[in-house]
């Protein structure tokens, strides 16, 4: 079987496991945090991204948003209201991650010990899990910081 | 909302997000690793996990382990043929983690441009998602490294 290495980080890794390869683009805790606010918060902007509430460093995410739109999940464009500032989305290749981050949440709605995690979201996901994956396909916000 | 703070790799966090509950738990590469070689690949010794095909460092799998084991996502108990040795299974919380690897998978089918990459996995859970759920909760291996 052929194979092709990939890098993670700066190390070449020499797989041909799709997990792998998933985990050479996204797997990364920071990574998946701004993948998560493009896709459920509605964040656009540089400064949005870095109030995403876990406190990422403004280096880490200029990192890791330079690699998303090198992998092809992100887009940055100028934005028209100010050519100074760029605005940020997903690609197709980042929204169709909403399957990812879907399943995510549900396993931490079960394992997260915190009753009040982000309910709202979680019991939305558990009844509705087709209507919260067309609003993200929508680029609808899912979720407000910090409401719910 | 009440937050209570979790742990990342020494780091304290303070979120209610469950994506981030989630990555304090398996968000980081080698981890998830682990977690698709005893789930997809019926690997249950120290041996086989650091024979995955990406070249753990044994340290790093050790930590790892420990790391899961405490999160009570993998239950490491002596071997019975070897009491010197441990085997290590997921526990019905590391099984609930199927969906996020079979999304996880599916992703990469789609997204991978190397066409061979593991083409049966991909094709099955394509196929048929369902039974592929439902062997891993029997704990049937689904994958065989390298093989397919």
């Amino acid at each position: 079987m052929a194979r092709s290495p990939s890098k993670t980080h700066g190390k070449t890794h020499d797989s041909t496991c799709p997990v792998a390869f998933a985990l050479d683009v996204f797997g990364d805790r920071w990574t998946l945090l701004i993948v998560r606010d493009l896709m459920l918060r509605g964040a656009r902007s540089y400064g949005e991204l870095l109030d995403g509430g876990e406190g990422i460093a403004t280096n880490v995410l200029a990192d890791r948003l330079k690699a998303l739109e090198a992998a092809g999940i992100v887009v940055g464009a100028p934005d028209p209201e100010n050519r100074r500032r760029k605005i940020y989305a997903l690609t197709d290749k980042g929204l169709d991650l909403a399957p990812v981050v879907i399943e995510i949440i549900r396993w931490s709605g079960v394992h997260d010990a915190r009753a009040d995690a982000r309910k709202g979201l979680v019991d939305r996901i558990r009844k509705d899990t087709k209507g919260v994956l067309a609003d993200i396909r929508a680029r609808k916000p899912v979720s407000r910081w910090p409401d719910d």
